[in-house]
């Protein structure tokens, strides 16, 4: 279920089972929900309030590799943290990204956007801007905005 | 099922019926695939080979707004295109963007990124480029490599 090398599988098997991870560089991962397929992760870069990763639980690399019910079910975890996401911070526009190019263990990116955007017609990515990290209090409240409206 | 104003509902109502669509600014759009939910078109930038939209037949903004058989479906269709173009052009990784920043009307991004891609640990929307218009019998070659791949 966990390939050699892959930094996200670590991280996974750590929030099956506790809330936060720090990872060997230091960095803190923190859970915002277990699912059945997926680990959703609070984003370190807070700059879109509300950006949050959906990890898959095991390892792969494309969405087609998976069994139709596999990636289903995994689609369906994702599609609950967006809207629950929205729920909780009415943004304008939800963005929903698959890449993995740094890192191939499937893994969506909800990137909520907002009225003030800077740069509202583009994808995230052409907008440069400051890391935006929360205190660990704002980690929390973000989090529980996001799990109360999971359903 | 569409919207005023929208541009992409007159292009999938053309789609529907053609096989190809010309907008008033005088662009042409091409139809991959007519699927129970989406139509795939061929993305008019081919700087990445195979890049196609896979665009919802109806309109909505946002996955969760749609019933759940209904997102399913959509997901479904889009990943028997990734799959296709995958097996049509072996890419190294394909991206899956549902963004709707500029034209809200529920549309993938299929992105395949290649062994020789210049920024391959990033986002397309990083890699400036110039845009790669295919002739038109370029197009149909394309078209046709992802059509015979589809199951």
């Amino acid at each position: 279920m966990s390939e050699a090398g892959c930094v996200f599988c670590p991280m996974v098997a750590a929030l099956e089972k506790e809330e936060t991870y720090r990872a060997s560089g230091g960095g803190v991962s923190r859970r915002v929900a277990l699912l059945p397929t997926a680990v959703a992760v609070l984003g370190s870069d807070q700059y879109y309030a509300g950006y949050t990763l959906v990890i898959a639980r095991r390892h792969a690399t494309e969405l087609y590799h998976l069994s139709d019910a596999e990636s289903t079910a995994y689609f369906h975890d994702m599609l609950r943290v967006a809207r629950a996401i929205d729920r909780a911070f009415s943004p304008r526009k939800m963005n929903y990204e698959l890449l993995g190019n740094t890192v191939a263990h499937l893994h969506w990116h909800l990137f909520p956007r907002y009225a003030d955007d800077p740069n509202p017609t583009r994808p995230t990515w052409e907008n440069e801007h400051a890391v935006k990290r929360l205190t660990e209090a704002e980690c929390v409240k973000t989090i529980e905005a996001i799990r109360t409206q999971l359903t």
